[in-house]
């Protein structure tokens, strides 16, 4: 006879169906190769909602009242779909306290009180998982929890917001402005009515705390992330890039200084051609990782959408059952490292500056500016620290630049 | 106190140096993370091939007797890294009748005797992993059997052989005909005096067998899978290739057929440039998969190398330390299906097809000739089964077609 794994479901928008969905698709084929059923029992629904169509369609019962949940002792695993903090946080807090596993896809949430949750899952005796947070369906966190363990990362650079990326890919291929683009996104539902999540890079700044921890051990808050975003980046600024051999890309990125530190940032980069995330277009999401072992490597994947997010809150599930069958528990990162973040000056990068005005004759030879780069409104610079570059950049008038991004190394 | 899992090393070349220095590496950092120091105890050495320095140096004893290894109760694990068939295949057998567990990187046994190592693996209750038997550093095995399990792959393509992949992106880049790219790679050292193995598409074939298993669980046989190198490839086919969009990889493909059978194949493609894998090149492998609930992903990474395929070997061991803790052995893939071959009529695709004449003006229209393709010398068919090609074909005089090679899918 099988084993079962009982679902208790928070949350039935996209991702909650989707999961349902794939669950009813691949629940045999699953048993087949584990051993164990996984059947969702039970789902939360607002009383203001009506799911009876989906948990008649699916065979699970419906309640108003998370105690239902919680006190049903048949189910093994809460799947947490609701997003933000409040009140999946207390749920899942809720979850810990009776003795139930949690699988999430929550990223705002597990970057600002992953800490406090992961504790409170490891006193109780009980998983926390959440791949589907990062990266929609690329199999990234558990992957750098296994088969990087006995590798060391130097540094780890994502495309992780499928929607801007989307929109520099579209700025591009259809020489729109940004704001043509958003407006189009925003039709298509690619991008929210209110952007700024995205657009200003804050979405990618939560994954970003997600994979330092992952890629480095190392807690960090969201605070500790220096954020830029896409906002109002020029058209001209993507066709500059392109001359110049590069692509423009929505990065972030967490990398060890020579001193061993740690500096964790997002925003627009200028990627060369042939680095493997300048050729990540539309939706897709790319993590790249170079570390001492494996040398350079990439994941690839739908950085969003309801099926691929489902396949990993199913793959979390199947670990479930898997360690359920063979009776352990198995934490989802077990990296501890101090944090230690780089001070601001500790790293030198190359950046692209585009200016309202031609340079002035006197400005064209600067000795820190890389005079193969120079077009007459854009040059990049030789690798500076950030106080070089601001004290470099004083020489400009007000309003002289119109814009600043880094410059990937080949 | 920490748990101890001791290896017994069988083959210390490049791969088996590269293990003995990662794991000096990373020996603290492992045992931190999983509790389990890793340590290698023994290595098997020739009488006739000193190894006394490196035995020294990495702190372990040298036998020539690998009964002293079977009989050394202390031995967990064997790991081989001798290669080819004899006596690795002997040499692993003898493990599992000693009840230990088994890494290897060795893909032509694999591929050749999976199955009856399998099983032997299973009756002894003892693991078998090979992770940096395909695609090098690349984590894809496992990542098959673990996140890709509640998934249903469609299909799955690699540039899984990085000596090929070097060539074409050299033929390319410097211009260079098949024959000088092939005699600068061997002087490198990246391809052997002997390079049948690779450009004959053996060693691609071998990965294609693995990665069946894993991504079908269909087990199949080398005779089972359509072979076509990249010997005496023509720069002209390459150039051609690129002004139509596309580049020329040597594609190992395993997909579904629409009747759910399916067809394995090795062989030079023409790659669209906006696809994941057309960006891949020099040594650089990748594997891309199709699937129902993902949709489209791709893993990509170091195809060879000490250092990356050493990882690999690393990374089984850090699972088969973490299970000795828990008191569990889990095996490296618990996919099972029948297999069903595809008839070789089963797919249609596109052909590119090169002339060492133009074609004659009665030739120009014909209906199955994609006519936007259409190049002096070259050109690309509408989609055809193999018979149907052979037919079309046929109207061609003896010699006047000079290459075939397929055409993948946007």
């Amino acid at each position: 006879m099988k084993e079962r794994l009982n679902i208790g479901l928070l949350g039935m928008g996209v991702v909650g169906t989707g999961v349902c969905q794939l669950l009813a698709e691949q629940r045999e084929a699953i048993a087949a190769r584990t051993g164990v059923e996984i059947c969702i029992t039970k789902a939360l629904a607002s009383p203001y909602d009506d799911k009876t169509a989906i948990a008649q369609k699916y065979g699970f019962e419906l309640t108003s009242d998370i105690q239902e949940i919680y006190q049903d002792d048949a189910i093994d695993v809460i799947v947490e779909l609701i997003g933000k903090i409040d009140p999946a946080k207390d749920f899942i807090l809720g979850a810990f306290a009776h003795k139930k596993h949690v699988v999430t896809a929550n990223k705002d949430l597990l970057a600002t009180h992953g800490p406090e949750l992961t504790a409170a899952a490891q006193q109780a005796g009980v998983a926390l998982y959440y791949e589907a947070s990062v990266g929609g369906g690329i199999p990234i966190l558990r992957t750098l929890s296994t088969h990087y363990l006995p590798d060391t990362i130097t540094s780890i650079s994502g495309i992780v917001n499928g929607t801007t990326n989307y929109m520099l890919t579209k700025m591009l291929a259809d020489n729109l402005s940004y704001e043509a683009v958003l407006a189009e996104a925003q039709a298509k539902g690619f991008a929210e009515s209110d952007p700024s999540n995205d657009v200003d890079g804050i979405d990618a700044a939560y994954k970003m705390v997600l994979l330092t921890k992952f890629a480095f051990g190392m807690t960090i808050e969201m605070k500790d992330v220096s954020i830029t975003g896409i906002r109002g980046l020029a058209i001209e600024d993507i066709a500059h890039a392109q001359q110049l051999g590069y692509e423009v890309k929505l990065i972030g990125t967490a990398q060890k200084t020579p001193s061993h530190h740690l500096a964790v940032s997002v925003g627009p980069v200028l990627v060369p051609k042939s680095h493997p995330l300048a050729s990540i277009n539309y939706e897709f999401n790319g993590v790249y990782i170079e570390s001492t072992g494996i040398d350079r490597s990439m994941l690839y994947g739908p950085g969003a959408g309801a099926r691929p997010t489902a396949t990993s809150v199913l793959a979390d599930l199947t670990v479930i059952a898997k360690n359920k069958v063979a009776g352990i528990t198995e934490p989802f990162v077990t990296f501890e490292q101090p944090t230690k973040l780089a001070a601001p000056n500790e790293l030198r990068q190359c950046y692209y500056i585009a200016l309202n005005q031609p340079l002035a004759a006197n400005q064209q030879k600067l000795e820190w500016i890389n005079q193969e780069s120079m077009a007459e409104k854009a040059f990049m610079t030789k690798p500076l620290s950030q106080s070089e570059l601001t004290a470099e950049l004083s020489i400009f008038e007000d309003g002289q630049i119109s814009q600043i991004m880094k410059v990937m190394e080949e």
